[in-house]
């Protein structure tokens, strides 16, 4: 808070406020609000008729439940007080927030993940160890569909993307955070909502799906092709898993996040698909799906021990066929340590 | 517009901007936010990697899909010029509102809903056709619980949460957003989070699922008896029957939402139970779980045909049991509808 010139940091909905607290937030009108002070004791508020499920102790943060008839902006105004450099938890609601700038006039306001952000990308070893679990479970998923354990040809896109779901939960996630499948054309639309379109042979067929599992997320892409390929796709796939493995090398400690996007980027360019990586290379990844470090453009900061991202170049031929690659990647001393292990060569499946 | 002061209205995530686009923003760090000026044509501003899947239509709006490198605030802030009484959407992110507020330095902020709520409260025949059938998927579900068809005795509430999840599917809808089982003293917790406590028999059981159907919402909530209830548990129901009852029927066009809370609260307070009956009557229902209007005090807006909305009071004795009862009601010409019709006699379940 110092570093950020913080009075207070106010944490919402949000990955923040269970990172720090072990509550998550309801996303509901009731207002849940925990009030760090830089000089004082931590209180959360939040709605009577959910405060049974607070685990708190004293220690730690105090409860100031509010009733159905209180106003919560009023009581998170009264905590904060005088204090007027004041950070919000980046998802809180902007009704919220407006209401709050509203009761206090004085404060100016920064996101909380400029104080939280750089706190939580680095992860310690619990946090490493639940990430590479979520990632061999992920793994395994990824496996029985490179394995042609998952019909694909004569089924819908939503058909494959509800297998790939189910399969998570099977290996021991808890949710399902997202399973695009992209088929065909569909796959150069990078982030595709899967629905009735029917797979065909000899289709390119984009898997990028993950979950959470205690607490920690998985995030993984394979692209297969059901049935032999069209030399240019061979030739796409072939560049495109080069600049992978380039960009996953390149991450190590003390090289900038934009380095790691421009090792990704460098061979696709020199191979004319520079147009066609449409997305930065990769987000840091730990509670939430996309959280600090992000790997693009224009982020000059540095890797340091612990940080877990994605690594997951593309390139996407609108209106013919598109392909990514993703590995979660943790930057370790001995080097960038890579969480998923499922194959990277061109898979035909032909399921 | 014109009537709340505005300019212009900036619609990301929640419900305002399906409900006028047709499309959902997915809820990620990369802005989606459609900006409608009073004066000029609509603009959605998107990211480039989701733009495929917008179905835009010019008369409506037009699409700005943004690229990594771009800034989408820049872009917004662009559109919406010299226009400084802006509205924005309750639920987007407080990151975005104070990218936008350094922005566009001169502007005052209000929430969105002051302009979209009163609209989106007023369902017309065909969103009126839509709650009706997810309430009716929803009661098949609760007559089921009612006739002992879903077990409880022996079980844990995550099980019996997850045994409602899968019928509310099977019945038609295509996503669970909650299903809280508080058995025994959690029956005392309004929102209790299921978990792993055993449910015995002779226990009160309260049970609140609803899901999204064709794009609507259903909530409902049922409380059974695991075994012959104790006298005070029954003469508790009986008191929280009659106040459910009393507020469905004053539920009338030109009653004010604060009377319908009155109605429920008056024979709850009777009978010696006011402290124990700890939130509203109820919340509107329509593309989100709550929404206008809401059944609480201090809401003085009047009640007009169309208006759709839980009527739920509840009675909580802490570490000992509670109640509550739950329908969706429509204001209509004639009077209030029920939306839901599960019997709402107290029902002894012994399975």
């Amino acid at each position: 808070m110092a570093d950020a010139g913080v009075d207070a940091v106010l944490l919402s909905l949000g990955a923040d406020l269970p990172w720090l607290s072990g509550y998550e937030a309801m996303p509901l009108e009731r207002l849940t609000l925990l009030v760090v002070p830089s000089d004082a004791p931590a209180t959360m508020v939040v709605p009577r008729l959910e405060a049974p499920r607070v685990e708190s102790d004293d220690n730690v943060f105090s409860l100031r439940p509010w009733a159905e008839t209180d106003d919560p902006v009023a009581i998170v105004a009264d905590l904060v007080g005088s204090r007027s450099h004041l950070a919000i938890s980046d998802r809180t609601w902007a009704t919220f927030l407006l209401a709050l700038q509203t009761a206090l006039p004085a404060a100016s306001w920064i996101r909380a993940s400029l104080v939280t952000g750089p706190l939580r990308a680095v992860k310690d070893a619990a946090e490493v160890s639940a990430l590479a679990a979520a990632s061999r479970a992920a793994d395994r998923v990824a496996s029985a569909l490179l394995a042609g354990e998952i019909a694909l040809i004569g089924r819908s896109e939503a058909q494959v993307s509800a297998d790939l779901g189910r399969r998570l939960v099977d290996e021991g996630h808890d949710k399902v955070n997202f399973a695009i499948v992209g088929s065909g054309p569909n796959s150069a639309s990078p982030h595709h909502q899967p629905a009735g379109r029917w797979i065909g042979p000899g289709e390119a067929v984009v898997c990028d799906f993950g979950g959470t599992m205690a607490g920690y997320c998985s995030d993984i892409t394979r692209t297969v092709v059901t049935g032999e390929p069209a030399p240019e796709f061979s030739e796409l796939y072939g560049v495109l898993q080069s600049a992978q493995a380039d960009a996953v090398a390149s991450a190590r400690i003390g090289v900038t996040c934009e380095q790691v996007d421009a090792a990704a980027r460098a061979p696709i360019t020199d191979a004319g698909f520079g147009d066609a990586f449409l997305h930065r290379t990769g987000h840091g990844i730990g509670l939430e799906e996309h959280e600090d470090p992000y790997i693009v453009v224009g982020n000059a900061s540095t890797l340091v021990a612990g940080h877990a991202f994605s690594v997951e170049p593309g390139i996407y031929l609108d209106g013919r066929f598109g392909a990514r690659i993703e590995d979660i990647v943790v930057t370790e001393g001995g080097g960038p340590r890579l969480l998923n292990t499922a194959d990277r060569g061109l898979t035909v499946v032909e399921a």
